[in-house]
């Protein structure tokens, strides 16, 4: 048989008995005959912990600093792991990303991946051990400082070995027990989706389901690795992430869920005078913020004032800086006034199917005003339907859409749908 | 000016306001024009706890892996000094012992530095900035792994560093004021010495003085590096530790110190046949146990009945294991008995003066008469007089030594002895 990646996140090996109960599967897939290369995450609270060291420190810690200083955690979850391995009589070994090849750019706090030279893990797995990689770090190519992946790091790390090794499966675990067609903590009849292709997974994760990092689909969807999504706390078969293109379209659902996000906020420059180039220059001193936006609409024009508005979504943390950034070009730009409100939630219908069937479009609109909810803004993909709504109305219009769509199950299982750590 | 090496121990470090105050004293050293490489060890109870972490999931974990787990201790405490340099304005740079060039043998818990090559130090200081180096950790030249250098680890790797980049003196800090001629705790009126030869401190450490590890004070002597012991808690000058070959005899002091030791234990085998071989069999037995003996006593045997008695001491942890390794071997050499004693300390008065003034002895051991102390064991080295007492009469002992040789100080000054870190 061929190689296992398996990632577990924090929650897996936040204590003794987590990392033992973790260390049992290991070995488990490792006697089932397999390769099995595994990345760990920190343990629960520690970067949380170690951030607040740094904070008591300095104000502004060194980006280089910050990175030596948080990598410790999974130092930690890793050499544990392998020793609670060691005791069930299985030979593990740990690695550091530096040892084990991760080799990233310069950007310290969200250095991107630039290869992957796992010379190390290969040795390791020839010697009949398991491999036990820190996830979420690297050594940067020109300096060989140590860096971090920022959000998303330690899935994405485990994609990128598993590529690199060419493994069969890259299995990401969680205390969720897959990717399910709706938050069921707003849906309890939500089901688990047995496969969900690259595209949907993506457009899932970019409109706030949390189950995995946008980057780390990415990855795969580029190196085609499978992923399998599953808890670490029952054998249940999870939900595979895999490329569909050469499914049988028959099989493939129309919709693949419904995902949800609250955590926008909408800005509004009103009385925009519509001449070429204002609407840039506001873009442009949003970016020049390092503010990232999501969906963008700006209104026709009133024929008789010759003003326009232009709304937008952003990330709340990034409200303050927005505000600040535009109201420095109100004279230049010579708008009237900033709308600001955070009430707001985006709920997105996600399908590959939809492409190929008409008016699901229709009856997404027909669910969300069957269930009184009124539709702020409106943006789409080809796979993907988003609207921002007010947030106290999010889990009506979720739900409504859910039943919609035919997507309820009729076995309810009690599950928790949380977010994965980094 | 030439480099600074300054090392500081994990009580200077233990929290958020250690670690700032530590790094205002780099700062200072840095403006005053030196160049500045720390060598830092963990927080406080860090490594006790991740060595609590490690024996819940493992009783006996791989040594490759504690290695890796203790490191992390270090990386915090290095990444956060690095910060809080940084937050004073001053450009600061943390390295691991790997990144340093600390290159060892492979032996995991207490590996041997092998060689330095601090080339990454040497750019840090080029550019201005101030190195920090975890103490206590190396990379071995063979397999890359990462290893520990066991105890009095931070020390020595301050003193190799010191040693590598040729520079003017090695400064250890801790929470002591210097070295002392008695322990403080025991007799009030103990002096801080100024300097100390490599050979009294060498010794001095052997007997029981906790300020320094053995293996350090060689390594500075083999490569002549002046340590300079001092507290983090003020800017009194320490103590100097150098060669004192070349200084006028007349300045040098009879006897540089008092030392005690409560940590050892005496065992002896009663009724050894005294034949050729028998003291071997036994010492063997010791050896391949791995226990170190300390001092050692055969009886003359009694012509009666040609048996002898053999007495030795060593560490108290040591115990239990020489016991066993004796107990075993019990038929093969046909002694009696053996007798375990616990309840003894050693006394020692160190000097290289005393090579040069006949007569130390005796003045020792009426010093010992007069204040009713019974001496069990004595072992001697050319600068050094040891002697086992009971327990109860260590301070009786020390106090009445210290005052024989006329080491009392005028003005008593209220320090703490404690010992150091790792």
């Amino acid at each position: 048989m061929g190689i296992v990646v398996q990632k577990y996140g924090g929650s897996s090996v936040a204590n003794a008995d987590g990392i033992k109960r973790v260390a049992q599967r290991i070995v488990d897939a490792k006697r089932d005959g397999h390769d099995v290369v595994v990345v760990v995450s920190a343990m629960g609270d520690t970067t949380d912990e170690l951030i607040d060291l740094a904070e008591q420190v300095s104000p502004l810690p060194a980006g280089r600093e910050l990175d030596m200083l948080l990598t410790a955690g999974e130092r930690i979850s890793m050499a544990l792991l392998a020793m609670a391995i060691g005791n069930l009589g299985q030979e593990a070994r740990s690695f550091t990303g530096s040892q084990a090849g991760v080799i990233t750019d310069g950007t310290h706090g969200k250095a991107k991946i630039i290869d992957v030279t796992p010379g190390r893990i290969e040795k390791a797995l020839e010697l009949g051990a398991v491999a036990i990689v820190a996830g979420f770090q690297g050594v940067s190519q020109d300096t060989k400082d140590i860096t971090t992946l920022g959000r998303g790091g330690s899935d994405t790390t485990a994609v990128a070995l598993a590529a690199a090794l060419k493994a069969d499966v890259c299995e990401i675990y969680s205390d969720v027990d897959g990717v399910f067609t709706a938050d069921p903590r707003i849906v309890p009849s939500a089901r688990k989706r047995e496969r969900i292709s690259y595209e949907e997974m993506l457009e899932m994760a970019a409109c706030g389901a949390k189950i995995l990092h946008l980057r780390c689909v990415e990855y795969a969807r580029r190196y085609d690795m499978p992923i399998h999504v599953r808890s670490s706390f029952n054998k249940l078969t999870g939900t595979w992430i895999t490329d569909q293109k050469d499914n049988d379209t028959m099989e493939q659902a129309i919709i693949a869920g419904v995902a949800h996000d609250r955590s926008e906020a909408k800005i509004t420059v009103v009385g925009v005078p519509d001449r070429v180039g204002e609407a840039a220059r506001i873009f442009e001193a949003l970016a020049d913020s390092a503010v990232n936006l999501d969906m963008v609409v700006q209104n026709v024009s009133a024929a008789s004032t010759n003003l326009t508005d232009i709304s937008f979504t952003l990330p709340r943390d990034d409200g303050q800086t927005a505000m600040s950034a535009l109201a420095r070009i109100q004279d230049e730009v010579g708008y009237d006034s900033l709308l600001y409100d955070d009430q707001i939630g985006k709920v997105s219908l996600i399908g590959a199917g939809m492409r190929s069937h008409p008016g699901v479009t229709a009856r997404f609109f027909a669910a969300l005003a069957g269930a009184g909810v009124n539709i702020e803004m409106i943006s789409t993909s080809e796979i993907r339907i988003s609207v921002i709504v007010d947030e106290a109305q999010v889990d009506d219009a979720v739900t409504a859409t859910h039943t919609a769509f035919d997507l309820d199950s009729e076995d309810v299982e009690a599950v928790v749908y949380g977010g994965t750590g980094r």
